[in-house]
């Protein structure tokens, strides 16, 4: 039986059910993979915890109840002395510099360690350097959990779809968005109304600029360009659309066209390389994309020899985000058994 | 560099794509995986060629042309012979046996090449066998090009969603059966007709049975929950129903009603393990498959973390197939690199 160490950083509403699965999975983890996975340190922005035999559920819950209590500090040294095999990370993510995250992927990285990050802001500040790095050392570094987690897109391009030339990717790529256009074309709702409601739901933040003025979908067609198709995008390289400029004069006039409208993330490979944008786009009834409404989630995929793909679905909560990461881990311990 | 050598068995319609693609590809695997793939040897029902150095278009096109020329005889001893690495098996599936197919994939998984089947009978007949073997071998027995090709199926239950409970699984997975509904709904087509339209547009066989009569998709049931839910089903343990026992008066009963007719293969766990059934049913206007039309396949799922996902997609023509078996053999290549 080999030994997993999981050591997860930024242990947040994210972090919490990714320590509860891994919990909840051992007995599968020691017969699908002969590995005793085990959840050895836990951080969160300035406290940290370990016990190289694995954490209890009373000292992760010291962790979040009162930091200092945990006595050892988050960051370098941390993660250094925590000789873990694989590190989770679902801190906030950071899109200018990457943060706490981008450090500590990378020194992850840099120690031989598998990492699997849900958060965002790393892998849109510098994938292809963390995947250089993972490449380097042999080791892996899953972003399943960081582009639209329950909805398989990264693993669509490269797994499924392994051998096809794949020349566009479209999506909607955030649940919060679409939430608030569906609420604007069937409930007849202005676009203040709608972000309120989603935000009394829990679906949308109190600052809700993230998700509906496209950053969001930004950040993950960002990140998919890169790591999918070689690109070599900033998140400034992507031209970005809100939900805000929708006015009730459009939605009648769009209901009246028989058209919907969606915030689409595309991917277009062109000969000098990859382009993306998000982009408010009117569909008629007939696109897939038509029927897609609320919270939920789709990718579209034309390819050279399968024909199209679409994937429809995928929870957007906290679990399904965590259970992302955790399929990630079971691609790494399937490869590495 | 690593070298793979690569033996075809059943050298027909799809195995001739699987020969091409894997020429066109050689770079591409050469880059992504270090492997210098090459197709060394390929065989019809009674005779076989082989060359170490890898095969040319010429001696493929003279066993296509005259089997005899070939000299060399198919069978156990060639497959022995050829000092594979890996299996690829397109021949006619035969359901009662395994026929020639369960043969050369047993000895394949015997002699610790990896094997991959395009055809069904041999995964139909004996899967836990041929699974049991090939984990003791320490090789991979892979089978996207018999469940649904393009379509990812096996790969969305195994590897998306990897770590979820899935509850229950149905699908749209025979396109020609779907074809004919489609054509009897939109077209007002009777089930002879739309049968011999679809022969006509060389989408049925002469002898329409296998695909209209749900031999087709209880194949794909079966070989699915034997491989994804571990169970122990054989193809009459899957009741059928056929596309050829609607009627004109069903069909206008349905329209008026906001029906709409599809042949569904369904997947339940149970508390006593995994069942499976091929059900003709009307679904409402509401269900993702409704929209589902011509020889369009689709796969809906529902898991416990991740919410439901929806496929729908994926050509159905002989290259797509070879695709999904270069799929698998990508995921060999990448797993044993």
């Amino acid at each position: 039986m080999k030994r997993w160490n999981i050591v997860l950083t930024g242990y947040g509403t994210v972090g919490k059910q990714v320590a509860r699965l891994l919990g909840e999975r051992r007995e599968r983890y020691r017969e699908k993979y002969s590995a005793d996975v085990r959840l050895v340190g836990a951080a969160r922005s300035t406290h940290a915890v370990y016990n190289s035999d694995g954490l209890d559920a009373q000292t992760l819950e010291a962790l979040v109840q009162s930091g200092k209590a945990a006595k050892m500090k988050a960051g370098t040294e941390f993660l250094a002395a925590s000789k873990a095999d694989v590190l989770i990370e679902t801190g906030p993510s950071q899109f200018e510099t990457g943060g706490p995250g981008l450090a500590y992927i990378r020194q992850a990285l840099e120690q031989g360690m598998h990492a699997i990050s849900v958060s965002k802001g790393a892998l849109v500040v510098d994938y292809a350097g963390l995947s250089r790095l993972a490449k380097q050392r042999g080791v892996m570094l899953k972003i399943s959990g960081a582009t639209a987690a329950a909805l398989p897109t990264i693993d669509l391009l490269e797994y499924n779809l392994a051998g096809c030339e794949i020349a566009t990717v479209e999506g909607i790529f955030t649940g919060t968005a679409n939430f608030v256009l569906s609420s604007m074309m069937n409930e007849g709702m202005t676009c203040e109304q709608a972000i309120e409601q989603a935000q009394r739901m829990g679906i949308a933040e109190p600052d809700p600029s993230f998700d509906v003025d496209g950053w969001d979908t930004a950040c993950k067609v960002t990140i998919l360009a890169n790591a999918a198709f070689g690109g070599q995008l900033k998140l400034t390289d992507v031209p970005k659309m809100s939900v805000r400029t929708v006015t009730p004069d459009q939605i009648s006039g769009w209901k009246q066209a028989g058209l919907t409208p969606k915030l689409i993330g595309r991917i277009r490979k062109t000969e000098e390389g990859v382009t993306a944008s998000v982009e408010l786009t009117a569909v008629d009834a007939e696109h897939p994309f038509a029927g897609v409404n609320g919270t939920t989630k789709a990718i579209r995929v034309q390819t050279d020899v399968m024909g199209d793909l679409l994937v429809v679905g995928g929870k957007s909560d906290p679990v399904a985000a965590a259970a992302a990461a955790l399929k990630d881990l079971e691609h790494i311990l399937g490869q590495f058994r």
